[in-house]
C-alpha cells in the first residue's frame, strides 16, 4: 500500500530498540517512579502537540473547570460511579487475579479473558479525575492498585493475569491473538498508564507497559523473519501505541501500530474474522464500517492516530469514506452505532432497528473518540457534531442518573414486558461501565483545542479555561450558559496581554439560526455546522455572546431506514428526546406507546423541570391517541380510519430514560395514519 | 398436572413392553419386511382414525390426485428436487456415515450431529411420492438406502451414526440430549419409516425404529427409578411416537410422548434452555410461543397429537393460548414464524422485522403441521386459513421454481448489495430442503378430511378424490379451478349411491364475498373464515360451484408492529405479493425500492402471465416514485414534501421472488408521505 512503512525501515527501528533495552533490563526496571519522558504535567487526553498532520491540539483536562450541566454528572462519576465500580471489580475478583500471582490470594482466576482491561480502564478514569482535582484517597487506592498490577509482570516483560499457569501455552498463539484480547488488554493498560503518568508524574505503570512492548512484544512479534505475526483481534493496541509514541517520543511505536494496522499476510485469517475483528487486511483496503462495532470504531481511532503522525493519504481517503458511511448509513440519531446484537455488529446500510438496536455504550464512546481525532486532523465542525450527538445521547444514556447502573445496550425503543433489564450494576463483560467513567472524567479535555492561529471552542457548558495559545500567550476563557437547556452562551476571552488571534466558535449543525456578538456588536451571520472564525486583537475581558436556535426539531429518517418509515423523532439542541409510557397523560393509553401518534404540525412546548431526573427540559408535542384499536395482526387497509382523540405527548431527554420504574420507551414516534 | 399420566401407569406399560421384546430380540429382528401392524394401505399422513379427540380424519395422499396449480410444483419436486437433493446428500457424506459403520466406506463422519435426520426426511418425502404414484427407480434406490440404514443398528437397538466410536460415551448424556439431536433424529426416522411403511407395506425401517424405542430407549429412559431422564432438546420425537402408536396400536408410545412433553424434574435445565428448546417443563405451563421457532412448532405438534389421543384439557387450554399468541403477535403475513436469527427464535410480541426476518422454512412447515392438527381437533377454518397462508407463501417461497435451490431464511425484504444469497443448493444444516420436499409430496393428504357426518374440503386445486365416507360409502369428488389465480371452483360430488351427508366447504377468511351454488341453485351466504355445511342427499354428479372474492387486498399491520408502521402489503386470494426491483418501471428508480410509495387508494390491476415465473398473476398498483431524494440520514420533518411522480408498482407472488437475477425485494411497501 502506498505510504505504508517498508519492512526494512520497520526492522531497523524495532531491532535497535529491542537491542537497546535488552542490554540491561534491570536498568529499565529501575526507572520505575522516575519521570524519564517529556514534561508530564498538563498534557491533553490525546497529545497532538508534535503530530505533524494535526490541525488542532487538545487543551488538557486540568486546564478546564466545568461547573455547569456536566458538573453534576462528573461529580456523580467521581463520588458514586468510580468508587462503586471499584467495589464491583474487587468483588468480582478482578484484583485477586493479580494478587493470586503475587501469592497473596488463593482465589482462582475470575472473569473473561479481557478482565484485566476493566481495571485498566478504571485506572484511566481515575487518572483524568486526578488531572482535574485533588483526590488523595483515590490517589492512594490507585497507587496501591498499580503496585499490585506491576508486581505480576514477568521477567520477560509479559503482563496478563489470564495467560498464566494452564493458559500460558496459549500466549500470543494465532487463535489467542484473534479472540484472546491479550494486546487489547495491553492497549488499555497503556492508555491507563499514560493518563496516570500525565496526572501524577508517577511512571510506575507506564514503565512496566513500556517493558511489555520493548522487551516482550517487539523482540518477538512483528514483520521480521525472526518475529511472529501480530493480529489485532480486538483493535485498541494501535491507538495506545501511538499515544505511547506521543508520550516517549519513540517513533518505533508508530511503526508498530502501522504494521498492525496493515495486517500480516503470513497468517491466514478467515474472511468472516477479517470483517468481525476489523483487522487482518491493510486498513486502507476497507470500504465500509462492518463487523463488531467497538472493534471497528477503535480501529478507526488507531488509523486516524496513525494518519495524524504519518499523513498517509491512503489512510485519510479511507477514513473519509468510512466517515461518510457512518453519517449516511450507520449512525443512530442518538449517536450510537452498531445495529445488531449478533456479533455486536454494524448492520447493513440503513439497518437501524429501534427496539432491537444494540448501540453498545462502548461503540458510542468509540464513535466519539474517532470523531475527536478526525476533528484534530481537520478542524471541521461536522466531526464535532457527531461527537456531541454521541456524548449527550448514546453515551450519556449509558449511566444511570445515580451513577451506579449502566447500559450495555442502548436501544431506541423498549418494552419492559419483554423481561429485558437495560440498566445493571454489573456485567461479566463489564467493558462499558469504566469506559463511560473515563469518558466523563476526561470530558473537559474535549472542550477546546488550540491551532496555530488561535483557539477552537468545541463544546458549550459553564466553565473556566486557563491555558495558553500555541505562541505561549496565556489565555483564559469562561463560558456562562444553561446549555443544553438554553441556547445562549456568554463567553469571556482574556489573553494575558492584548493579542491578535482567532477564536473559532462552533456553530452546531442543528442550530439553523444563530447570532454572535463580540463586546455587544453583531458579527457576520454564523453558518450551521461550521466554526465561525472571529479574528481580532483580543483583550482581557472581551465578551462573546452566542445565541443558538433551540427550537425543537421534528426529524425524519431517510426513507431507506425501513423501520423509521412514518415515524419522527424530536431533538432540541444537542439532546434527543424520547417518550416513556409513564409520562403520558392520554386517557386509556395504559403504558402502551403503540397507540400514540405525533402530529407533524403544531408547536412543541418546552418546560424546564428542575426537580425531575436531575433537572431536564421536558417537551410537550401535540399528538393523538388511537381509541378502540383493532387487536388483529393484519387487517384491510381500507377498513376505515381508526378513531383518534387529540392528546399531548410528553417527552424527556433520551439519556434520562429508565431512571424511574420500568416503562415502555420510544424515540421514533409514528406520525402516520393508523 | 391434571390429566398427565401417573408414574405407575407409565411404568406398567413400559416394563411389560420391554420385557416382551427382550425375551428374544432375534425374533423381533426377524420381523423385518413382514407387515405385523394394521393394514398399511391408504393411510393418511396423520392417522386420526382412532384418535378419540379428533373431529376430522385426513384423507390419504394416495386418494387425491392433484392436476392443477400444485401439480407443476409437485412434478418438479419428484423429478428435480428429490433426485438432486439425494445427490447433494450423498456428495456431502450423509450416506457414507452409514456405510462407514458397515465397513463399506473409509470416509470419516461427515456433517453436524443431526445429519442422519436429513436422510430420514428425504425418505419420508419419497414415501409420499410412492403413496401417490408408481416410481420403481425411486423405490429401488430408497429400498437400498434403507438397507444401509438398518444395517448399522446395534444389537442394543441403538441407531445413530454420530454417537459412535469417540462420540459413543456421549450417548444420551444430559448435555447430548439437550443439544445433540439423538431423539430428534429418531423422531424423523420414525416419521420416515411410518410413511414408507404406509407407502409400500415394507416394515424394514419401521421395525428397526420400533426396536430402537422398545429395546434401547424404553428399558433405560423414562420416569422410573431405574430409568434415566429424557429431555427433548429438539422436539420431534413426541409427534413421531404418537404416530407410532397410531401405526402399531401400542399405547405405551403415547404415554412416553406424554412423559417427554411433561419434562422430568430429576434433571435441572437452565431457564434459557427451557425457553430455547421449548421443553423441560410441563407443556401446559407454557404461556407463549418463544425460543427456537422450529423446536417450538414441533413441540406444539407433539402436544396437539397428545391432546388428540388423551383429550387432556390442560393441553387444549394451552394450545388455544399459544395459537392466539401466534395469530395476534407472531405470524408473518407470509405464514412464516420466527423473527430472530439469534437462536433462530421467536421475537417479542409484534417483533416482526422484514429484512431481518428469519422465517425459517422449517418453522413455516412446523406452523402448517401444527395447524393441520388443530384443524383435526376442531374442524375450525381459522386453522386452515393459517395452514394455507403458510403453504402458499412462507413454505412455497422456500424452494426455487426449478426445485434445486432452497431458502433457509425467508425474509420479507431483501437487498442484494448486502451480499446475502438467499437461495442455495445446499446448507450444511440442510434441514429445510428435505422438509419442503416432504411437505410438497404429502400435500394431497391435506386437501380433505372426513368427519362422522360427512367430508371437509380444506384446499382448492384442480384434483380428483377417490375415497369413502366414514360409514364406508364410496365417495369421489373432483375440483376444477384456476385457483389460486381465480376464485371459481367447480366441484362434483359423487357418492357410490345417493346418500345423505354434509359437505363442509372451506370459505377462506380473506374472501369477503362468496357465492355457492349446488346444482345451479344458490346456497345461503357463506361466511368468511368458516366451513359452510351443505347437508343434503348427494347423488353421483352433483355439482357445487364456489366463487370466492379475489379482489386484491391492501393490508396494514397492527400499529404495534413498529417496522410496518406506514406500510401496506398486497394479498390476493391466498397469495401474498411482493415487489422486486427489476420489475419496476418507474423512471430513475434504479433497483432501489426505498423511493417507491404505494397509494392507499386506487385500483389494483391483475393480469395473468403464463410465461413468467412458471405462470403467475402479476399485480399493478398505483403509487409514486420519489424524485431527488435527500441523501441525509436525518432531516427536519418540516423540510417540505419531497417531489413525487405517479407510477405503477408491479408485484409478483412472494413465493416466486429471487428466481431471476438478484434484485431488491419487499413485501411491506411504504404508503406514507416522505
Amino acid at each position: 500500500m502506498s505510504g505504508s512503512i517498508s519492512r526494512r525501515e520497520f526492522l531497523a527501528s524495532t531491532t535497535l530498540a529491542a537491542a537497546a533495552v535488552l542490554v540491561d533490563p534491570r536498568q529499565a526496571r529501575a526507572q520505575s517512579k522516575t519521570q524519564p519522558y517529556a514534561d508530564w504535567k498538563m498534557k491533553p487526553v490525546m497529545d497532538f502537540s508534535k503530530s505533524p498532520h494535526a490541525k488542532l491540539r487538545q487543551v488538557p483536562v486540568g486546564a478546564v473547570t466545568v461547573t455547569g450541566y456536566w458538573a453534576a454528572r462528573r461529580k456523580t462519576n467521581v463520588w458514586s460511579s468510580i468508587p462503586s465500580m471499584r467495589e464491583e471489580l474487587v468483588q468480582h475478583g478482578r484484583m485477586t487475579n493479580f494478587e493470586r500471582l503475587e501469592g497473596k490470594s488463593k482465589e482462582p482466576q475470575k472473569g473473561p479473558v479481557y478482565s484485566d482491561s476493566d481495571i485498566y480502564k478504571w485506572t484511566e478514569a481515575v487518572a483524568y479525575v486526578l488531572q482535574s482535582e485533588n483526590q488523595p484517597e483515590l490517589r492512594k487506592t490507585t497507587d496501591a492498585q498499580i503496585r499490585e498490577i506491576v508486581a505480576v509482570q514477568e521477567p520477560s516483560g509479559y503482563l496478563n493475569t489470564y495467560y498464566v499457569d494452564d493458559h500460558k501455552p496459549l500466549r500470543m498463539q494465532q487463535h489467542t491473538q484473534e479472540v484472546g484480547h491479550e494486546l487489547y488488554c495491553m492497549g488499555h493498560y497503556l492508555q491507563g498508564a499514560i493518563a496516570y503518568y500525565r496526572a501524577t508524574g508517577d511512571a510506575t505503570m507506564l514503565n512496566a507497559g513500556i517493558r511489555f512492548v520493548d522487551e516482550f512484544l517487539l523482540p518477538n512479534y512483528g514483520p521480521g523473519a525472526n518475529q511472529k505475526p501480530i493480529v489485532s483481534g480486538h483493535p485498541e493496541i494501535e491507538m495506545s501505541l501511538i499515544e505511547l509514541y506521543r508520550t516517549t517520543g519513540n517513533k518505533k511505536y508508530v511503526d508498530l501500530a502501522g504494521y498492525i494496522l496493515h495486517g500480516d499476510k503470513r497468517w491466514t485469517i478467515k474472511p468472516s474474522a477479517i470483517v468481525y475483528m476489523y483487522c487482518g487486511i491493510p486498513f486502507p483496503e476497507r470500504t465500509k464500517l462492518e463487523g463488531h462495532a467497538v472493534r471497528c470504531m477503535y480501529a478507526c481511532c488507531g488509523a486516524t492516530d496513525y494518519y495524524l503522525e504519518t499523513g498517509d493519504p491512503a489512510y485519510w481517503k479511507t477514513l473519509e469514506t468510512l466517515w461518510t458511511d457512518l453519517v449516511s448509513h450507520q449512525l443512530y440519531v442518538t449517536g450510537g452505532v452498531g445495529a445488531r446484537a449478533e456479533g455486536e455488529a454494524f448492520g447493513d446500510a440503513y439497518e437501524l432497528p429501534n427496539a432491537r438496536a444494540y448501540g453498545e455504550s462502548c461503540a458510542a464512546i468509540g464513535n466519539m473518540m474517532w470523531n475527536a481525532r478526525m476533528l484534530a486532523a481537520t478542524g471541521e465542525a461536522r466531526f464535532t457534531d457527531v461527537m456531541e450527538r454521541a456524548l449527550y445521547n448514546g453515551i450519556n444514556s449509558g449511566m444511570s442518573l445515580d451513577g451506579k447502573l449502566y447500559c450495555y445496550r442502548n436501544p431506541l425503543a423498549f418494552e419492559p414486558a419483554t423481561g429485558d433489564v437495560i440498566r445493571n450494576p454489573w456485567y461479566d463483560t463489564t467493558c462499558c461501565p469504566p469506559n463511560i467513567e473515563r469518558t466523563f472524567s476526561s470530558l473537559p479535555g474535549y472542550f477546546y483545542s488550540t491551532s496555530k492561529d488561535g483557539i477552537y471552542v468545541h463544546l458549550y457548558d459553564t466553565s473556566e479555561m486557563d491555558w495558553h495559545l500555541e505562541d505561549g500567550t496565556g489565555l483564559k476563557m469562561s463560558q456562562k450558559t444553561e446549555y443544553p437547556w438554553k441556547g445562549d452562551v456568554a463567553m469571556t476571552v482574556s489573553p494575558a496581554k492584548p493579542h491578535e488571534f482567532t477564536v473559532y466558535l462552533r456553530i452546531p449543525g442543528w442550530s439553523t439560526k444563530n447570532t454572535v456578538r463580540v463586546n455587544g456588536s453583531a458579527v457576520e451571520a454564523a453558518k450551521p455546522g461550521e466554526y465561525l472564525a472571529i479574528r481580532r486583537t483580543w483583550s482581557a475581558g472581551d465578551r462573546i455572546e452566542l445565541a443558538m436556535d433551540m427550537t425543537p426539531q421534528l426529524l425524519r429518517a431517510n426513507p431507506a431506514v425501513m423501520e423509521d418509515v412514518g415515524k419522527a423523532a424530536l431533538q432540541r439542541g444537542p439532546v434527543v428526546f424520547c417518550m416513556e409510557g409513564l409520562d403520558q397523560s392520554a386517557p386509556d393509553h395504559g403504558l402502551n406507546l403503540s397507540n400514540l401518534r405525533a402530529n407533524l404540525e403544531g408547536e412543541t412546548k418546552v418546560r424546564y423541570e428542575p426537580e425531575m431526573l436531575g433537572g431536564v427540559a421536558v417537551l410537550e408535542h401535540p399528538g393523538s391517541v388511537v381509541a378502540g384499536q383493532n387487536p388483529d395482526l393484519y387487517r384491510a387497509a381500507n377498513a376505515g380510519a381508526t378513531e383518534k382523540k387529540g392528546t399531548n405527548l410528553t417527552l424527556i431527554p433520551y439519556y434520562a430514560w429508565a431512571n424511574r420504574k420500568p416503562s415502555p420507551m420510544q424515540v421514533w414516534i409514528p406520525y402516520t395514519e393508523v
